[in-house]
């Protein structure tokens, strides 16, 4: 594994939510690989990829999960890597369960949370070159860059007759 | 280690909310031991625990934890046996966070979430005697005697003047 | 009546909910059966069916309801054993309101509550069943094989290109 | 008994939640009984309260109860006479569980449900007041002097400087 | 208007969630009449109504309303009847806004608060009758041949193959 | 009456909340008056209040209340003023209840809703005088000159050592 | 630029939302502008646009925003006029989060907040109109006659056979 | 200034609920400053540090701010460097619309949150460490050690007599 960023996802049901994520990380030309492993049905195997991280070359690892979302979580307890933990929006309670049980990390063991969702899922593929930025200055310039277009393209179409 | 019943915990703050949990236990005559471990800090102990609950003789593990309380739901991901979880109150959100990370667990991996709190920590232990009392007519006796002593107390006293 | 599971729901319109819990009942080969009664429009049936349910060789209840739901705990009111308690998704509130009603059990008087809607169904099963194992090994067995199978299926998939 | 009013509450620590509501009958000359009963721990005698409530006379029925608050529901599925629900303060959820619980009822079994706390058990009182005063003219002209009388006190009082 | 029951809702897009209302007062051949009127939109209007609420013979008013919804708190205001209060389910929040601002009165102004929706409408209904049937043996009377029909149809659609 | 903002409160409960309001009506010269009304207790005041508005050279109603905050809709429906609504904080649900009710307004009868509690007391004066401002520049400038004020209040203790 | 209302949304899939709130100032024949700006992704027009309005000869400006919507409070913090927001609607939380992010601002920097969605986007426009007409009393009058118009409208629909 | 993490409080009350922050830095032996600004007040200061960020040298800013907490979403609007956001608790609603206003950022801006009040205060000082950690290892290395410390502490004292 090359690969720089690591996306987990609790279930397959997940990648209609987290093709944004992948979209922008392809954008950005950050490679990436993709698993799909439960923190409840395959712990095991989550603990040991995440133990694996850093000697795997990951730098950044992004979790997505729904309801009790213990997936980013789990993976934050045994890496020193920053995790980003993206709630999945639930048909019962609209993700209020899944970002509760994301961002409600006790004190020691962080997990950055972003927006419930696909809009989250985006962020956390942005965030994640936010990181790896710092010692980056190429992919750095392209948030510039992305940054800057983003609003240029706003700004093009600001007018509402 | 001969205890039937294992209590975990997420923090040595946890303690006097569970009080209630260990009385009950006691007045069941049922032996128990209480480990304080965290999900997150130590979830090798955590798996480790819990995978060799069955051979230990461990019956039902009993797991609080508050905030993104992933305990039980770690704990149950690597056992066969039931597993109870009890939502610490929170002073954020009261101990929403602590419920909904503990009960909206996905499918194929079920946690026993009682109340939020005391009187969660106390009936997680009459739920664990309740488990165990289909195997042991005794304790099952035990449970309709407290039942009905605690009818009788409220019978006793109903009346207000 | 010779079942060793007995699935009460509130209203024949949760069976759509309720069926991933018999089927992995089935699955199991556990034996089950299905009343719909409701704590409020049938009390006298519910709390008969739960005074009874020992003798009539009952050993886990699991009930269902939306709403207000007070099935599970009334039937945990009259009986030793252990009850299961499934929230039903509601409209208005996602089953908030259910899961309150459900979970929020005052202490002497546990109801062990799954997540709201499908995915407690299934699990209400699995937990029934992992509470029946601590007698019935050759069911613990299968839960154990249940759960490898599960790990096994989500392992074998778990690539995503 | 040749009470009116029947006050139920889940537990004798509800007692100073509920002191308006007697005082509030006892200002309208109301005869009332006072009962400590669960619907879970004794919830026999609920039923049995409820269903001779008509015989003995009772013309409205008070519950108070908190948390997974099934008081009022269980006591209105077995008695035609109106049922008033107050939802108790509860410190995990402020009463959030025990306002769902009580007015979240199913249809074909209503619960008059009024605000959480003090300011629904004084409006309990009242409530079941307006309801005996369609048939109890006297009682029907001490509400409308009551409000009077309230609404004379903020006028009089109504100006700060 | 010889009606005894004033139905009121705060818009005519209320109707199709209060048809049940109207339906179980046929049904329990109580006279009603219905209003669209808005506590905000025509003030006057419905303080007007509830003022003369009495005079004109109404025995119970129901208000249908949602978001802030203050149409039952308005007629409460000003009339010794009970007022029965539906918090209509709303797109944004689920009628959680409708049910805060029914239920939520202060002391000294009760509305009796059914369920968010339907399943209220048809319950203001029973708990209209309910209130009237203290002064109505004919009446009470249908409502205990209501409950037993409701439990009677239950018990004999109870069991699930 | 020669005061240009009216503040009305439902109780005198209200006030300590309600002093920053007050104050910085003060500190920006605005003459005001203070009453203590209820819209569910003295209606028929609030309305005629509410009404004459205008004519007694009132220009902006601030209006505060808790619970089943109907105090500033209530008022909007009888006036063509701008009327700002504050939620004050309970002890049950925070001011979520006082929130929903003060905000949640059908289309047609606005309130300009501020943030719970004293903050939003202290901004219903500022945003008064915004208000007035439009027409008063001299008020107008008091308001940039009071941000400005207090920017550099901030700014001039900004760094933390 | 003569307009004097300044509408900004966050997002142009925020036009449907808005469009009752471009009819409402039309319909009052108040002239406005439309620019569709992120407080986040262009935050530094949003400071412009919102320094340069009151020399623009702006009066009110209405933001609409969902999620974490900053964009009223932005704007609100770099003029003295007042600003409106509204919450949009959010799929994941139904604008729980639009409501909370734009009503709790902090002392000193009020944000006059509105309902969510398509009722609070027309009632923006009557706000604004509510505000301006303090000094413009033909704009005071339409709103009087929109006021009687909408309750005459009411009245002449109100019964329900 | 030479600091490589900035932290930025919107309020000097915010203060105690962040010493944690700085106590870990220091734990951790990396420089830091702290800055009182806020969204609301001073927001072309925060524009303005923001945007200045990484010519200061600053490779991570952590931002703390309660209600409606804009500023960590303001400063991640204007700075290509990841931007760790803490949702201060709040007396009314706990600290849920603190925590809404930080996490539910639109596509494009993402906020890297953590836990509401002093568990995320810590939190985000070691985020904060875990993002300079991709280039530095030394600094990796003492997340490595404080991990396994963590966890020794607690395996140490982890048995209850």
């Amino acid at each position: 594994m090359s690969t720089k960023v690591l996306i987990v996802m609790g279930s397959r049901s997940d990648l209609p939510s987290m093709e944004g994520c992948m979209q922008q990380l392809d954008e950005f030309g950050v490679e990436y690989s993709v698993r799909v492993l439960s923190a409840h049905r395959t712990p095991n195997a989550v603990l040991e990829l995440s133990e694996k991280a850093v000697e795997n070359g990951i730098q950044v690892i992004i979790a997505a999960a729904g309801g009790a979302a213990h997936l980013a979580g789990v993976i934050a307890s045994s890496t020193p890597l920053p995790v980003i933990g993206i709630p999945i929006q639930t048909s019962a309670l609209g993700g209020m369960d899944s970002l509760l049980s994301t961002v409600q990390m006790p004190s020691g063991v962080p997990v950055a949370t972003v927006a419930i969702g696909k809009a989250g899922a985006k962020n956390a593929a942005i965030l994640a070159c936010q990181m790896m930025g710092l010692a980056d200055k190429a992919l750095q310039q392209k948030i510039v860059e992305f940054k800057q277009a983003q609003a240029e393209k706003i700004l093009a179409d600001s007018y509402v007759e």
